[in-house]
């Protein structure tokens, strides 16, 4: 089961997919924890570029294929494998990040954006997609607490981009959800981290149980 | 104009795009020299993560991605500006190494290569493409000796291919220039590079003529 988790900055991902973890392993599952842009060295070294705040000459064009060449590497090297063995693959964002921030966010064509994402991930696509819907001010807000205490993980070159470009995002991410009501569960992330784990547990539970 | 040089690894093109830039600049003609994967910061580091010898578990899709995301930033930060000036762009490498390199070298599908330099390139292609051929032996000579003295650009992850692999890239370089005589020139890289930079200087002169 490859279950994928998205929102926008500050919506409480790494908090929320950490707790879903210890929960299935405690379940007795076997879990792996990964992230994209990154989760193996050479993916990491492209992440290393993209989120890099001194990168504000990056073109857009560029930005895509970098996430595509991301994804191509992390699925081959980790994803897949993990797959075929069975393992509950958690991926902290994923193919909808690139949709909701370079096809919304950055009004690069949608069908380029399909184009690119078909060839990274090679027929594999998640089972669950949950998305974690704040307010832009709530999460940025959280964001921004998270560079100046300088701890947690950093996406600084998109957390310097505006107010309206995260709007883009978070709508884009509502829309991509209504367009395969099936994949997305939509969770409230404005209440408590536990009531948000609740309902995040509540959907990956259900889904499991079908697939068993 | 826009001139592209390519060949195998120790086919002697940087030696030869830096002549025939002197030449141009004694003529009055203004030059960029550049080169890819790579001609400005951000390409540059993603040419390190590319030709870093230490990362041999690069799948192709991913590699090939890298390449497409450095050419989008190198032709929208360096090449269309300088074009656009009326400056004469000389680089190193376009995609027609990734066409060598990357299909009849790594045996990716020819039109899904098409359609990544397409997206990179925007519309941008060589006016004029030197092809530098020479017998892989020829060129792995020199460009292991280029290794062992540890000096001059290294290559170090393709030189590190087989003799099997480089054939297959210059038998493509010599197909591809076959499919677009008019685009190519072939130059013979085995004779003394005074010979080799005369046969170039001839090339180029007569279309700078027919371009006037």
């Amino acid at each position: 089961m490859f279950i994928t988790f998205e929102g926008i900055e500050g919506c409480g991902k790494s908090t929320q997919i950490a707790l879903l973890a210890t929960a299935l392993q405690q379940a007795g599952q076997r879990v792996l924890l990964t992230r994209e842009p990154g989760g193996c060295p050479i993916a990491d070294q492209i992440r290393g570029i993209l989120l890099d705040a001194a990168n504000t000459a990056l073109v857009p064009m560029s930005e895509l294929m970098l996430y595509a060449a991301s994804r191509a590497q992390h699925l081959a090297e980790v994803v897949s494998p993990a797959l075929a063995e069975g393992v509950i693959v958690l991926c902290d964002r994923f193919s909808d990040a690139t949709r909701a921030y370079q096809s919304f966010g950055r009004a690069i064509d949608r069908q380029v954006i399909e184009a690119l994402n078909s060839l990274a991930c090679d027929g594999i696509s998640p089972d669950l997609t949950v998305l974690l819907d704040c307010p832009v001010e709530t999460g940025l807000g959280r964001a921004r607490q998270r560079i100046d205490s300088t701890s947690g993980p950093r996406e600084e070159r998109f957390e310097l981009e505006s107010l309206a470009f995260h709007q883009r995002v978070r709508d884009g991410y509502l829309q991509l959800a209504a367009e395969e009501p099936g994949r997305f569960v939509i969770v409230d992330a404005t209440v408590q981290p536990a009531q948000v784990a609740s309902a995040i547990s509540d959907a990956v539970l259900s889904r499991l149980a079908v697939s068993v």
